[in-house]
Parts: C-alpha cells; sequence; structure tokens
C-alpha cells in the first residue's frame, strides 16, 4: 500500500506521511458505514446541529487547520483565513436551509372528485434524500471546496451522508478537517460516519463505482472529471454526476470602457488572473480587448500590475502549466505581452504571464488551445477590431462557469442589453464591470455552467446546491398517520408548502 | 429511404404509407430549423398562447385523431377520447405554468457592502430554456406521451422548441398530431418549426447526438432507453437524458387488507394489471400477497374478474410478451393461476395471465427475471408466509415508478408507518389503497423513480417536469436596463421572486 504524503510546495520536500491510500476494500467499507448512517441523519434539526457543530470546531481548530494547509498549498494564511471563515459561513447557511425546509418543495393536491378531466386524488409530494454523497476534493480551496467545503455541507444539509476523496495536495488538511466534521457528528448525537474520508487515486473510481454510492460531487480537471463522469454513467445503476471541470472565463472589455477606465481595469484584470497564483476555476483566461490606444492602455495596466512569482501546488500542476504557456505562446501570431515561466524563488514558483492575439486569428477556429483552460497565472487577450470580430469570438466559446463584461458610462442601458444577453448564453453567472473571482456564498448565486464549466445543470455554490441531492417522492391517498411529519395536514413541523396551488 | 407505415394491429394488415424515415440530413434540418426558432419563444405569453392553440386544434381534430390512432393502436375510443382530453389538460396546465413564472425560481439578493464574511454584490438568478428538447414518443400513449404530450409540452412551457421521434406504433397519429402543434405555433405568430417531428430507427440515435440537441425526453423500454442514455452521456458535450424506463410497480397487500376487501381488491388488481392490456408503465407486475385462505380469496377474485383477450400494440410487443410470459413460468416454482397466451380473436391479441410464486423462493435471488417489467397484461403474484419474507422481497427490488400497500381498516395509523416509508425508498410515488394505474396530471405528481423506472431525479408528469429543460442564469451587479426583464428591480412581469431571503 503507497504512503499519503504531505508535502510542502515552498521547499518540494514531503513534510509528513499523512496515511496508507485507501485500498478497495477501504474504500467499500467507508460507503457502507456512511450508508448506514442514512436513518440517522432524518431529523433536519439534528442536521442543522451537525453543520453548526462542525463550523464551531472548525474554527477551534482553526489555528491548526490554517497552518497545516499553508504548510501544504502555499497559498497563504491571509487567503487561507478568509476561505475558513466562508467555509464555516457557508456550513451556518447550510444549517439554516435544512432547519427552513424550503428545499423539501412540499406541494399538495387536495382530493378533488370533481376534477376534470379525471378525478383526483389526494396527492402530497416532497423530496428525500438520495443516499451517500461521493465527494471529490478540489487542490485549490483545501477548505472550502474540500472535505468540509459546498459539496458536503449541502449534502448533509439535505440528509445524505458523505464520502470524501481527500485531494493529495493537502491529505493533512483533509485529515484535520474530517476528524472535526466526525467530531461535530459525534457531538451532535450522530455516527462519526455520516462523513468518511479516503485517499489515493484509485479510491475515486471504487467511489464512484460503489453500489451505495447514490450521487457524485466533483470539482477537478476536464480530464479527471469526464473521466469520472462516463464511470458513472456507465455504472449499471448509473448515478447523478455534478461535476465542476473548467471554464475559460471570458471577460470583454468594450471601446467606451477601455477608453475611460484603462488603468482600473488593467490592475483589476491583473489582480484577479494572478489571485490564487491563478489556481481558480473562476480566472479570467481569455480578455475580449478592442485594438488600438485605448486598449493599449488595459493592455499596459495588466502588466504593470501583475504581481511577482510564487509556487503552484503540485510539481504536476506546474508542468502543466509551463506546457500550457509554451504551446500557446508558440501558435502562429501569439506574442507575450509580460514572459509566463518558471522562476527561481521555490522549486514549485512561476512567474505570471500575458499572451496576446488577434480576435480575428482566435475567431478562425485554428487556435483551439486558446480556447481552453490553463489552470495557471496567465490569461489570453484577444484584440479585436470589430464588434464583428468580438462576436465571432464569443460564438466559438464553449461552456463557462462565468462571463464578464466591462461597460463604459454610457453603456448601461441600450445595446448592450445584446451583449450581456448573449454572454448569459455561455456562463452561468454574469458579471458586470467586477471580476469573475470570488464566488458569494448566497441564494442567488449559481457556480455552475454549460459543459465543460459542469456535467449538470446544477451549482456547486449557494443554497441551491441542496437541490443535487435530492429526489422527489409523491404520496397518494395515504393516511396522515402513515404520512412524514412534513406532509401532515396540520403540518406540524411547519415547512413551507404550496396547497392546491397556494404557496 | 425506408417506408414508415401505419399498421391496423387488429388485422397487421397496413393502413398506408405515412411518410420516409428520416434520413440524417432530415434529423439534422429538424433540429437545426428546431434550434433557429429558440428566441421567438422567449416571451411566456407567447408560449402560453401556442400551448392553448394547441389544445383547441387538437379537440377540434379530435375525430380525426381518435379515430386514427384508435386504427393504429387498437387502444379503444373510450380510453383514447380520454387520452385526448388529457392531453389537452396538460398543454393548458403547462400555458398556465408558463404564464405564472414560479418555474423561473427567480431569486434575487441585494448587494450588501458589510454582508460577512465577504462583502457581497447584487445577485440575481433565474432560468433559462436548455435549447431543443428532443422527445421520444411512448408506443402506450399515442397523445399524451407522444408527439403533443408531456415532454413537449413542459419542452414549449420552458420555452425550448421540440424535435420529436415519433414511434413506429403510430406514425399517422403523430403526423396528424404534429401539424396540429405546428398549426397553433403559426397562429401563435411563432415558426412552425418550434415543432418537428422525425421517423425511423435510426432518427433516436442521430436525434441524441445532435450537437444542437440540449436534452432528451424519451418514455419506452429499458433496453432501448439505456442505449440512448448512453449515447447522451458519450457525446463530446453530454447532455441530460430523462429517460422513464421500466417498473415493476410492487403491490403489497397486508394480511388485514386481505382479510377484510379480497373481492375488491381482487377485482381492482384485474383492472389495473389489464387496464389498456397491461400496456402501461405503471402497471402493477409484482404482488405481494398473504399466503392463506385471506390471500387465495384475493387471488380467485383477480382470475375471476380479468377481462378477455385484446391486440397488443405491435408483433415484436406480442412476441416479447409471449416469450416473457412462457420462460417466468418455467421458472421453478411458479404456477399460472391464470395461463396467459396467444389467442385467436385478433392476429395480434393475447389473453391475460397471472403467475404466482413463493415469496420465499422470490427474495432467494434465483428469479432474478421476476423482477423485471414485463410489458403486457400479467402480474406475478408472490405468496408471504411472513412479514419478514415480505420485507425479503422488497429489498431484492429495483426501482420503481410506483409502490403500493392495500391496508386494513386497523392499519391506518402505527407499524404501517414503516411499511410506507419503506415503500417511498422504492419509489417515486407510493399509493395506499388505489392502484398505480391513472397517473393525475397535477403539481403534487411525481412520475419518476429510482433506476430503471428513471434515469434521472425528475418527474415526466405534472407541472414541475418543466425542471427538466431550464439551467439558472445569475447575474452580478447588472445594471437594471441590461437585466432581463423578470430580474428587474420593479418586476414588471410581476413573476414570483425570493427577495433578500423573503419569498
Amino acid at each position: 500500500m503507497s504512503d499519503v504524503l504531505s508535502v510542502d510546495p515552498r521547499t518540494g520536500e514531503p513534510r509528513e506521511r499523512v496515511a496508507a491510500e485507501s485500498a478497495p476494500q477501504d474504500v467499500d467499507r467507508a460507503v457502507r458505514a456512511a450508508a448506514a448512517t442514512l436513518p440517522a441523519l432524518a431529523d433536519r434539526a439534528v442536521r442543522a446541529d451537525l453543520l453548526r457543530t462542525a463550523a464551531a470546531l472548525l474554527e477551534e481548530g482553526g489555528e491548526e487547520i490554517i497552518a497545516t494547509a499553508d504548510a501544504e498549498t502555499a497559498l497563504g494564511r491571509v487567503r487561507l483565513t478568509g476561505e475558513l471563515a466562508r467555509t464555516c459561513y457557508q456550513l451556518r447557511a447550510f444549517a439554516e436551509v435544512a432547519e427552513a425546509g424550503a428545499f423539501l418543495d412540499v406541494i399538495i393536491d387536495h382530493a378533488d372528485p370533481d376534477a376534470r378531466p379525471a378525478p383526483r386524488p389526494d396527492l402530497r409530494r416532497y423530496k428525500v434524500p438520495l443516499g451517500v454523497v461521493a465527494v471529490f476534493s478540489a487542490s485549490n480551496f483545501p477548505l472550502a471546496f474540500s472535505v468540509p467545503g459546498g459539496d458536503t455541507a449541502s449534502a448533509l444539509a439535505a440528509g445524505c451522508p458523505v464520502v470524501v476523496k481527500a485531494h493529495p495536495d493537502h491529505p493533512a488538511t483533509s485529515v484535520l478537517t474530517a476528524r472535526a466534521l466526525r467530531a461535530a457528528a459525534e457531538k451532535a448525537g450522530l455516527p462519526a460516519d455520516v462523513v468518511g474520508l479516503v485517499h489515493g487515486f484509485s479510491a475515486g473510481p471504487e467511489l464512484v463505482r460503489h453500489p451505495l454510492t447514490a450521487a457524485v460531487g466533483f470539482t477537478g480537471s476536464v480530464r479527471g472529471g469526464r473521466a469520472l463522469h462516463d464511470l458513472a454513467a456507465a455504472r449499471p445503476r448509473p448515478i447523478p454526476f455534478h461535476g465542476e471541470l473548467g471554464s475559460l472565463n471570458p471577460v470583454v472589455v468594450t471601446e467606451q470602457a477601455a477608453a475611460t477606465r484603462a488603468a482600473a481595469i488593467g490592475a483589476g484584470l491583473a489582480a484577479s488572473y494572478t489571485q490564487g497564483l491563478g489556481q481558480f476555476c473562476v480566472k479570467p483566461g481569455l480578455v475580449l480587448l478592442p485594438a488600438g490606444a485605448a486598449g493599449d492602455a488595459v493592455l499596459d495596466a495588466v502588466v504593470t500590475a501583475t504581481v511577482p512569482a510564487g509556487p503552484l501546488l503540485d510539481p504536476r500542476m506546474r508542468a502543466a502549466f509551463l506546457d500550457g504557456v509554451r504551446s500557446r505562446a508558440a501558435l502562429p501570431g501569439v506574442a507575450q505581452a509580460l514572459a509566463a515561466g518558471e522562476d527561481e524563488a521555490a522549486p514549485l514558483a512561476v512567474r505570471p504571464g500575458v499572451l496576446t492575439v488577434a480576435a480575428g486569428q482566435l475567431a478562425a477556429g485554428t487556435h483551439a488551445e486558446l480556447l481552453e483552460e490553463c489552470f495557471g497565472p496567465v490569461t489570453v487577450v484577444a484584440r479585436y477590431g470589430s464588434e464583428a470580430e468580438r462576436d465571432a469570438v464569443l460564438g466559438t466559446l464553449p461552456g463557462n462557469l462565468t462571463a464578464t463584461v466591462h461597460l463604459g458610462a454610457g453603456e448601461r442601458e441600450g445595446a448592450a442589453a445584446g451583449l450581456v444577453a448573449r454572454l448569459a448564453g455561455l456562463a452561468g453567472r454574469v458579471v458586470v464591470d467586477g471580476w469573475p473571482t470570488g464566488v458569494t456564498v448566497a441564494p442567488a448565486m449559481q457556480h455552475g455552467g454549460p459543459y465543460p464549466a459542469s456535467t449538470s445543470t446544477s451549482t456547486s455554490v449557494g443554497s441551491t446546491a441542496i437541490e443535487r441531492w435530492l429526489r422527489p417522492v409523491c404520496f397518494q391517498d395515504t393516511p396522515d398517520a402513515l404520512l412524514p411529519p412534513e406532509l401532515r395536514e396540520d403540518n406540524p413541523l411547519g415547512v413551507p408548502r404550496r396547497v392546491d396551488g397556494v404557496a
């Protein structure tokens, strides 16, 4: 059995042996143990207690968690402190979602013997948890999209036990945070196995193929995510695979915006594409910038404002980044406004970079690689000579998590509505005069978009993320005392309901 | 190019040549033409007008439609008259759903610069149509689950154009009803191509693989549905596949129910398993009946009340039914309480049948075939000697559309709640003291269940069926005038919204 090691990306040296890679029987044991806890999770108030206790325990252990996560990821204490706060906020937000019960989507239609075209029986529908959810941690968010992250929080809120596949970039953080979640479960009177943890590459497919796994939440690469998606679809009993895979996150800067806000837009873009050293699923990877002087000023500001080098999460990621930049820079017509590349600051350090290309060339279909995500601190600036050129590029784009537009002051009404609508066709979230990095945890958030951004139409951030782990069940002509309490006539739990068409 | 023929199942003779099978270029043309109508469907009021006009035109042409459907399917004028009424009701119900706009699921979170853990931008989310929906007609419902059926109605209500794959058992009805829908579109000021129609076996895969197809609605067999599901998942860009495949629809009769209502339960079961000659996705295919005298009385009543022979929809279906009954009857321990089989009333006629087996034998795992749907008028009665035996059978069942229980008067509270909860784990709809056949079109309906009942967690009947064809989009910090009207601050269209947590 191989060892799972925690590695310091600042030195490239192993920090400690965390665990053994999970063998097939370990995965089987974890899934079975999780499945056995399903009945214990039936009470929404207990789930809320679990989630709030988890937040409290993560905060209590915050110092060690942040230090460990920083040692494994080099993401920095400031960023990780913010990520822990976000993670705890998210756990508490899902506690409220679980308590409020709107997600149960209760619909009651009373019997109507006179209904046309046929008499209607008494029908009462709500949603029940699917079962064990397999969660795949993300490399780039050791907390918010990993063991205690949004997939776990939303699944537990829905009443689903979770088995998390730890990411090899932060196994020690995974163990620490899983321990906090399991302790929280016990404090809430639940079995610790409502959250399980497995390690190692082969544990992923094992987890997806396990007969008791009922759904999957994944955040990661297109290649890895697609392979697991295909496994989920090929099972004897296919299961929902909610994957967030890859996104270019296009940004459009209009002529008017460039002419009036070059410095601010340039600085904002520099900060956004290098945030977390570009290791964000919502990193702006393609910028449509007007040709000419106003666009030049934006480009200059980007280059000037770009921050220095830093270490990426792991050597594989660094190699992919350097290869990706190299092959893109070698394409005909592509120039390096700022040369990304190796750096000697640390073994895994890289320097951020900006590539440029003419929009006309990009739209011609010969530069497909520029339309794929390159994970890390690089962005491609495509210069357009006309709106037609700009729109031709938009017409070639795959699905995205986000699409952003920077407008001039005179463009806040009128024709720009067409551009905004066009961007909405490309992405799950449209951002105006801002940056896609920073995904707010809020009911209205949509973090997901057309493939390859997501493999489903769901979101992985925000209250509606809970919808992924549920299925509706309808009870017909069922005596009140035999109904789940959420559906009884007198609504003893006070859940929101739509009764005979009235909410 | 092969001819598409309409065949009379009462005689086995071709009635007429309806069309040519669609070639790949015909499918491509239909999907492209449908996709081009997407912008025209943007207005919900126009969609409602289309759906209501379609209902009116189907009623106007009702006589011809019913006569044609009866001539092609032998389902009978009474049943088809009811099915047309149901279909028109469904179209009008979705017109109301489209107008009301609750399905848009509008959530607005206003900006909050003081929000913790991070300032919140203005976020506004609603749902947009996915694009062209491919609809696969069902053999057994030439209207309600075919061209003008629930998939089409819900997709159009969502704003999605539709291309329907006609079922070979009723091509003439398909052409007639497609003509009505296309005429309705033109009356509503829409392009006729919001609804397209294709014919022929190879048109199915072509439709699922087409790059502009955005989602699939399917009603049919496990084999056909699974093959298309796998195609949808294997596309370069996978798309949602909402398939309703197969269901055993177990029925449990308690000892107390059998002891007190044997005649009524037997008659009800006979009517339910032979309704539409057993060609219903919700046909009760497995009945758990107590061993002993009370159960015997139910079984006698079933046999006595079973109606005479009739023609199935097509020769392939008849052969599969006869083979299915034959191989099941040959299993050790299986007896024929009523022998299903061939009949000379008509070339495609069959006689209904009832098979019996001991529950203990069924639970042993050696009789897997009895746990698969056998399409047509046959049901399997498993006699249980104890609740443990009964529950052991329930523990071996795959997913179902429905699960039914008949209770005694003294079981309307107490321990039966556990049985009802157990059935809810097996199916999308639980029916108490009734029969699964007859799927009410109502907001609370759930017509879908764990695989193989469905390939997704959605429903194909009832208002929430519209959710299948939508994806959420969130607008961040977008000027009011650039927002879609549904999300503007003053709510000009008056759609239901959840604003800052308040509905």
